[in-house]
């Protein structure tokens, strides 16, 4: 599949050098790429790039035209924004997987969650992009979790919500290609709420743990 | 120990049942004794005591007079109401295990949370009655679970959060009586916000699964 990548922090590299490693194509979408490309340092994009050449970077704007897939791995605070950006016609009738986390860090550690039991970020971006097919799903693991969950050594859970049955089996089955054993559909993009909402208990989880590298499995 | 247990409902039902088994002196509480005992019905308060005959019943207020521990397992929208209605004097010193959740269903299933990142219930109840050792649990799963962990047929995690270490080391105790082998103990009363907004994903978790026989393990 041709499939792009909003985002170009932990959660973007991470998809996209695994979709590449599993013969997609791949273009990593970011606000300048000139300006994204110049930065260096040992944790730059820069020098991760140069280890996953295979991977394209475009704009936000040009990498989800001709897309099968779009990814959002844009921090949540600002996805609508970039989504806007792009445009409604460009993602007309797109699958759009969306990993983010409405996480807000202007206070500190723990951040603070923006969305509410009354709204997720997903069912914004939806309504926002309504002949958009928002899947929700994976913003309740780390990053290297979400395309290694076979690295934890026991299946764990992770979850599906979106309204587009269709958009729902593309995403399943790319979960399925990272390794992932049980995927629970959680119903429509209503849902998304639950896994939203479930962050601030990650959150704790990481504190208590001291790790990231840890997932749940939902024992039934 | 002498427990109080508030709340005669399917979980005080449930915890109030397991405790007496566990040879514990547990006396239950509820608003007007006489009034619950009186109403009959195959669900009734009434018929389960005639089958645990063992279990005290008492007013609100007068249920933790001498309890070594007291179990919140009212509704948690109106724990405040009956916590305040017992007294901060009876309730100084004592370890309160609290269970609730603030679930709203005044609009019908699926519940609205009661509680947002900002403050969790626990907290509330915390910051009302600051002599009194409050530790968060068990309210992320159904009352079976809660008090029968092992008919799972696998290790499932729940989680403590409080500021009084003692107490958290009583709570403790009690939850590997009824068999958890699995307890993370997430840090202060603050981390009760973790557990309560993870209701969300519970409840939509219950309706894809279609069981509330579930829970989720922390595989790290």
């Amino acid at each position: 599949m041709r499939i792009a990548v909003l985002g170009t922090g932990t959660v973007g590299r991470a998809l996209a050098g695994r979709l590449v490693g599993l013969d997609h194509l791949v273009v990593i979408g970011t606000r300048d790429p000139g300006d994204t490309l110049a930065r260096e340092g040992p944790d730059s994009f820069a020098a991760w790039h140069r280890g996953h050449p295979g991977v394209q970077v475009a704009t936000y704007a040009e990498a989800p035209v001709g897309a099968d897939l779009v990814v959002n791995a844009t921090p949540g605070t600002v996805s609508l924004e970039v989504l806007t950006s792009i445009g409604a016609d460009v993602l007309d009738g797109a699958v759009l997987m969306d990993v983010s986390n409405p996480l807000d860090f202007s206070a500190g550690f723990p951040p603070r969650l923006a969305a509410s039991d009354a709204e997720s970020l997903a069912e914004r971006i939806q309504h926002a992009f309504p002949r958009t097919r928002v899947i929700k799903t994976l913003n309740t693991v780390n990053a290297s979790v979400m395309v290694d969950p076979a690295a934890l050594g026991a299946t764990t859970t992770v979850f599906v919500s979106g309204d587009d049955r269709d958009a729902k089996s593309v995403v399943m089955w790319l979960l399925e290609s990272f390794g992932h054993r049980d995927v629970i559909d959680l119903g429509g993009i209503e849902t998304a709420r639950g896994v939203e909402l479930y962050l601030p208990l990650w959150l704790r989880l990481t504190g208590a743990l001291g790790t990231v590298q840890f997932n749940i499995r939902v024992v039934r």
